[in-house]
């Protein structure tokens, strides 16, 4: 066909530094791609069976499966402290974590905009192949789409994830106890504020980088303590204040925060302060948000701050009865309700 | 915060109708939007935990997985014979399906743009729902991301699904072998011809219609023929050509088919003629191809045409061991190379 003579002569000589709509036709052009860009990066056994998916054996102790979903559309792709390859992963290995999963394989849907930059795809790719090996995990399947011009910005991923469950832990939004601790792995609002000073291009005295990482090790040393945690999730879009609200709804019970335990870094307290915002909706890709029974509490502490993403770990409040809500004891002793981010704070954000 | 007043407002007020940034942001607003349109379609155990992620169990006879995704991208969103969420379920389980998987769980991830029509949203989750109940498989969990106006086209969805896999089958692209007989589950090009008719305005005497079904079930009564099926795989993007190709290469063998076995419509050898595309490129999301044991191949077309899918199956060829390409036996007699689709026919196909 004289269609195919055209799209070969194009890949091959004119434009190969641009991504092209070749590239995700399911023509030769597209297995060439997927070739040379994913499978060196990803090279794993059931990813190079090139079927339409991988195919994994489990081993007979295990029964019980988590699964999850994730699309990142984070503007811009690179920003301070990672980007959205780097996202892609670790966002959907904490997303299996928090379930208390132990993640083991990754898919990549990758949506490209026509004409991106080879050489770009080509970083974020590098990067989603360090954070899974970070993370140790299997990117095993993957996808790739490339439409038109000015019909999508730049580049969208979607990760799913699936993990092994062990039997002896049973971690919900649903198994907050009153009297159980509130913890928070560290410092919080980074990971918004390193996007948008990077979208806006605003420049700060003390640099803020993102906290984006995998947290599956952590939680592997939390659990190293006690089997016998309630919750756990991540506070990403809508930050801590709105994690804290899910878990109260959740599990109905209400959560009662202390402003001054809130651990936020100065650079992000100056920088919410001058742009408006309340660092307790601002996102994190680093941080976990932990419901655990008292007695538990310091032990699941100590481990949690000797892994490299809880150093800072810290207990932040309490679960109480009544009222159903989250409260938070603001620094000047007063009580106020801490509502659930109720309009959109950043677009693009993850 | 002021910011979370204003959407707020904005958000039950003015454009209840519409899909808003807030919608996609970890907000109350993208709590309740998850609540109201995607729980009741989806309604199931596992999704209604409301956790960052599905768990399910897997019952101990099971040691084999298959994992697969696919992001959808395709323009227009509705086109004869299905829609952008009809297509993503299918897709999928067809993913699923071929690698002799029976499909079990789905997730989806939703990028949508904002200002798109929440009522057509609906729809789109609607035939979702109803693929998948066809299907016999669950979704599970799920995603959705809202970017700004201009940043996306309409709604791109991503699916990925796990299944499992029995310990008595092996198939895989690789696994073709001389003498066997290539099998075709159905008529093709119908897919691709009816995107590409709605997307341009083209009207035909006879309406040609989209393919799109789950092939899950004509799989299970091919293997209840035979349990010895080398390879499967489905005719997407690159059409039956490609495909052929692939299992080619993937198998180090030749393939013949002959031209006057493989079964066209007339409506889409109408319409290819009429727009210059050949019919063996035009993308299929409804058919399969089956690389059985020349022994098995009556037994295994018996119980295709059985089925819905697999009504019009018939043998197009077979393998062979020279030349290591894919070649086709012309209506008049002569022999001609077919190669890989090098270029790109329809972008936005699937």
């Amino acid at each position: 066909m004289g269609i195919e003579k055209k799209g070969s002569s194009k890949i091959s000589k004119i434009r190969a530094d641009k991504v092209l709509l070749a590239h995700g036709s399911g023509s030769k052009a597209s297995h060439e791609f997927v070739a040379n860009l994913f499978l060196p990066s990803f090279s794993n056994p059931a990813l190079e069976q090139l079927n339409d998916g991988a195919v994994f054996e489990i081993s007979p102790q295990i029964r019980s499966f988590a699964f999850t979903t994730d699309s990142y559309v984070i503007d811009p792709i690179f920003f301070p402290g990672g980007d959205i390859g780097r996202l892609a992963v670790c966002g959907t290995v904490n997303d299996l974590a928090m379930n208390g999963a132990t993640p083991l394989y990754l898919s990549a849907g990758f949506i490209i905009e026509e004409g991106f930059e080879i050489e770009i795809l080509r970083q974020v790719v590098a990067s989603m192949r360090q954070a899974a090996e970070e993370a140790e995990v299997k990117i095993v399947t993957g996808d790739t789409k490339v439409v038109n011009r000015g019909q999508l910005d730049k580049l969208f991923i979607n990760t799913s994830g699936i993990g092994f469950l062990r039997e002896d832990i049973d971690i919900s939004g649903r198994n907050a106890k009153v009297g159980d601790k509130v913890i928070v792995s560290g410092s919080i609002g980074e990971h918004g504020i390193a996007v948008i000073s990077k979208r806006e291009g605003l420049e700060f005295d003390a640099p803020i980088t993102s906290d984006c990482a995998p947290l599956n090790s952590l939680v592997a040393d939390m659990l190293s303590a006690t089997t016998d945690i309630h919750c756990l999730r991540d506070p990403t879009r809508g930050g801590l204040a709105t994690t804290l609200n899910e878990l109260a709804a959740q599990s109905n019970v209400g959560i009662l925060i202390e402003e001054t335990k809130i651990p936020i870094n100065e650079p992000v307290k100056g920088a919410c302060e001058l742009l408006g915002y309340d660092a307790l909706y601002v996102a994190n890709e680093g941080k976990l948000v932990a419901v655990v029974p008292e007695k538990d509490a310091p032990q699941v502490l100590t481990k949690m701050r000797e892994n490299r993403y809880g150093r800072d770990a810290t207990i932040i409040g309490e679960v109480i009865p009544e009222p159903k809500r989250v409260l938070l004891k603001t620094a000047i002793g007063g009580t106020r309700i801490l509502d659930m981010l109720t309009g959109e704070l950043l677009p693009r954000i993850c």
